[in-house]
């Protein structure tokens, strides 16, 4: 299931059910504290660190298998960059009978916009400038075939402490085809505490303070800004 | 805001919340008959026909300037093809000076990849085929670059009774890149009642039935069926 951006408010009712229904709750630690409030006082935690997702999905197969109603903890949406996919491996390797239901939640490239405006509108592209898992050489060729489209474009896991080429590589493919006066925003933290959010334009991306935290959406050649949000125009005509 | 899918149980807390609140509640009728049951029984509704839409937003923001305390209501997210632009379009050109909140809502990429398996695991493109908004050649030059980038496909809004031929562009378009064996999934009417899936082939894209309400989604080189469900693998190895 997908808690959303991470404040409880912007979690659907399906979502919120499942955690305080669940005798065991398994997630990254960072989203455990998150909904800690909703968990059922008898539940069992059972939470882990970055980069041990395999593990942690393994335990909830193994859990569920052993009767117990498991709920997977992702931030945003399980089925984007989240847990959903491996669950389902997982499960299917351990054989597995359990009805397994996949719960979708609001992800970044929602959450962000809905700061930001309505960058989103019309058509647009996800994708994650983490090489943990894509080869560079992939994401940049995805970064220049999207970047010749005039979609709009959502950079997820931008940049982390070690891995700052991606985001430098994106760049210099995107400035070859966007005008560098295109409105971008970048949203921190976002639902969290903390959460900050900038308007400003793709020429100055590489000037901002980005992490793994951080959502990037670059606008199109209809995006403007109209009284300090992002707004994609979608070609309704307002003098009908 | 945005109710999700459709179902009262994928809204989330904050969207409910505003509908429950709001003395005016302005969407399109479809729409509004989905959370007719949360809506105050005092409160006023402005619901409309599809082609409508801004004027539903000049007559949103009038009431608001009004002190009314009003709710627009989109499918999904407001931010996706929903009604978030035109609203702080409309507010600008109105001069208003009334608080906007844009609430965040489960888009059908999200709401349909829960039903199918996990599709969107990785980077992916959202694309609509009305070509009412956007001419039919800016989309099928979208969708020229995006079958290039191995990258998941979205389709929105793939055909209706009166156009049929942006959904043949698009297959014919996706087959010269994508293998035809591609897993790709069928959603209509998610979340709502009569809601159909189905997973099959790209090849088999136009023998399906699809209409307004439908979704399809196409997967990537690394999308296989694992028990009934479409999993986008992500790259993790299960033998660690």
């Amino acid at each position: 299931m997908g808690i959303g951006p991470g404040n409880l408010e912007h979690m659907t009712t399906k979502a919120r059910k499942a955690i305080e229904e669940a005798s065991i709750v398994v997630g990254y630690g960072t989203y455990i504290k998150l909904i800690q409030d909703i968990v059922r006082k008898d539940a069992e935690i059972i939470s882990g660190t970055m980069g041990k997702e395999v593990e942690r999905a393994k335990i909830a197969v193994k859990k569920a298998n052993e009767n117990h109603t498991v709920v997977m903890v992702s931030s945003g949406d399980p089925g984007v960059y989240g847990m959903a996919g491996i669950i389902l491996e997982v499960a299917d390797q351990e054989k597995t009978q359990v009805p397994i239901e996949i719960i979708p939640g609001i992800t970044a490239a929602s959450s962000a916009s809905a700061i930001l405006g309505a960058p989103l509108i019309s058509d647009f592209a996800v994708i994650s400038l983490s090489d943990l898992l894509t080869p560079l050489e992939k994401i940049e060729k995805r970064l220049e075939l999207v970047s010749q489209t005039d979609m709009s474009i959502v950079l997820y896991n931008p940049q982390s402490q070690g891995r700052i080429e991606p985001l430098i590589k994106a760049y210099e493919i995107m400035i070859k085809y966007i005008n560098p006066d295109t409105p971008i925003g970048i949203v921190r933290q976002v639902g969290r505490e903390g959460q900050q959010s900038k308007i400003t334009s793709l020429k100055n991306l590489l000037n901002e303070e980005i992490d793994m935290v951080t959502t990037i959406v670059i606008g199109n050649s209809s995006t403007k800004i109209i009284n300090n949000k992002m707004v994609t125009k979608r070609g309704y005509s307002l003098t009908d």
